[in-house]
């Protein structure tokens, strides 16, 4: 059992602390297969997710789309033919907060 | 009625010929919210909807996404809360088709 995909997004303000770089580097080695990267200079988690063809990427983007309403929290979904690119920040504090390793995790689980 | 979205994508080869720089001058003015944008030396036609929330957002990824399907040509789909960006290119001939002009004009026939 995954621990960190069993749990559920805390309420966010804006004034919530962003991971540390120790935190970070800890929650990652639960989703090996997510890499932080930085976009406009804003730390974000990203993992692309390989189909045999477009109909299958889109489902997997929808439910992705569906974890999202669910918890609150939304992610950038890049939906191409064959594969599906998942990107997880938190828009108000402008990086990553632990709620985005949790939905990172959710997503692996869709799979 | 626009033109350009009632027309039908023609098959492309890997040795069809990319549009010229006259006839994207050209056929852009049928989709004057388009624009040609480069991505990795490969001209593209990029469009950014805005929507009021995710459901709305994700609802017409999907509207794209059944075009797509119906004429065997597939776009790049960001989706995020608020907004889809749609990008649209021929793979096979590394830049753009004729057909992804129709495909844009058929997007926006969706909204």
């Amino acid at each position: 059992m995954n621990e960190l995909s069993n749990k559920e997004c805390e309420a966010c303000r804006i004034d919530s602390p962003q991971v540390t770089e120790e935190e970070s580097q800890k929650l990652i080695l639960e989703i090996p297969k997510w890499e932080v990267i930085k976009l406009d200079g804003i730390n974000c988690l990203r993992r692309t997710y390989e189909f045999t063809n477009f109909i299958e990427a889109i489902a997997f983007t929808n439910k992705v789309g569906e974890i999202s309403e669910e918890e609150g929290h939304h992610p950038a979904i890049l939906t191409e033919w064959g594969k599906v690119t998942v990107t997880w920040w938190t828009h108000k504090i402008k990086g990553l907060h632990n709620n985005d390793f949790i939905m990172a995790a959710k997503t692996d689980q869709l799979i």
